[in-house]
């Protein structure tokens, strides 16, 4: 590969884990450069992605692998800006939901499969399971990781809006989405104002993620140097420091630090789904 | 873009949606030839992926999206023979288990966090409800499906493995999985043998799964055109036809379809998630 691909990968390995990055050297290639690339992309210039790199995108999500190809994943496109007006307000006020050149929500949809069974007379019992449930959300999620790579490769940046679970129920009748489907999240897609500081952020050490046959909790040094990294990297972006105090412990403590999704068990209920 | 890279990923688009397919032209680039070429890989000849190689593909995993930078993924290395071919049972017996340069069993893991908001001193309430469990699989598929990517622009094919979760219960007592942590499914990782007929296969056209602003079903000669197409490639790979009769109906009609799956909420409930 280039040397520029291998310098530009080893930069993006080196911010990631610190001095104890993985070394690409001949290994580097050009989707590995966009895969380590990422970093949330709140702030968008006024561009737009054209309907062709839309398609591409949608083509990308498509070809994720998908269980006994049961192709779960609907996307809904959010072009109407009263709808991404109400939408902005539902994930609290986010602005990039406005601000995307592409606002996509996407949907794990039981539906079809659901309506193309039913035609050719056959019954329904497993969709009443828990498993078929996570099937599908776990379907649509390699679909719109695949559709994030996509657009990232064409230069865009983006942001998943898990907020929407915060007001789920008036995100279904918005969209009009019917029983046996489900929206798990938005995502914006426009490109990145180069004025945002954001950068790549550091992550847990591979010695804490990774196991070998079994696993291991990570030993306390490890962890340590992880906090420090990330502690480092907030201050230099003028942020709170503290990831546990400030972030971890305002999402863990109490229910009402779900803001509303503690209620998503009674909107799978209502959307079909009995989660046996 | 090259003409080569452009022609292509044409052919890509082309074997996904037939006469209808977008038209890439100069939106063309690597990785959307990475992310359109993927295919299901279930014959590996004997190569190693490198340990260089196989860092790279976590490091692609630890640079997704992950909610609030909770970092929920553990991913588990299976190297020792004698658990693969446990594994493999566990999984309904499947060859590629054992034949797969790498395998790794994939975790949503909220242990670490919670570890260190009690270290901290904070209440843990949150994660009793059903989106905390579902937000960690969500984070961890994305991770995978990041992993898949870079394994593939390395050359190497992959394939889910969710069967892992029919026998969920004997995956974690093998693996010493403790509390809070969830296996959600395997993943194969080896380069494919040329000679396996599977093709990239035909999709849903984006009529079927793209929607503006409000939900629409398809239209019925949509999914019929879906189904001519699924089915000719069914015929042209010597494998049973009517995809719904002999694939969607198996995996809907009944709870047995699930293979074991239909108790997984009950694990859940072991692993400390009570899914309100």
């Amino acid at each position: 590969m280039t040397e520029t691909i291998t310098n530009v990968l080893q930069q993006q390995l080196d911010k990631r884990y610190g001095p104890d990055a993985p070394v690409a050297g001949d290994a580097a290639n050009p989707t590995l450069e966009v895969l380590l690339r990422h970093r949330t992309a709140r702030n968008y210039l006024p561009a737009t992605v054209s309907e062709t790199e839309l398609q591409l995108i949608i083509a990308a999500a498509q070809s994720a692998s998908t269980s006994a190809n049961f192709q779960f994943t609907s996307v809904v496109v959010i072009d109407d800006p009263e709808v991404r007006t109400r939408l902005s307000e539902l994930a609290g006020g986010q602005r990039l939901v406005l601000d995307a050149s592409v606002f996509l929500v996407w949907i794990a949809d039981w539906s079809r499969n659901i309506e193309l069974a039913r035609a050719n007379g056959h019954t329904i019992e497993a969709t009443s399971y828990l498993d078929s449930a996570l099937s599908s959300i776990i379907d649509v999620t390699l679909s719109a990781q695949n559709a994030a790579i996509a657009a990232e490769s064409l230069g865009y940046g983006i942001t998943f809006v898990g907020a929407l679970r915060n007001n789920i129920d008036a995100v279904i009748d918005l969209l009009h989405l019917p029983e046996w489907t489900f929206p798990v999240y938005g995502m914006a897609i426009g490109l990145p104002d180069p004025t945002d500081p954001a950068d790549i952020k550091p992550r847990y050490g591979q010695n804490v993620v990774v196991h070998r046959n079994t696993y291991t909790p990570p030993t306390e040094a490890a962890v340590t140097d992880y906090l420090t990294r990330i502690n480092t990297y907030y201050r230099e972006q003028e942020l709170p420091e503290d990831w546990v105090k400030n972030r971890l412990a305002g999402r863990i403590s109490t229910k009402e630090s779900l803001h509303g999704r503690q209620h998503i068990r009674t909107t799978f209920h209502n959307q079909g789904f009995d989660l046996k």
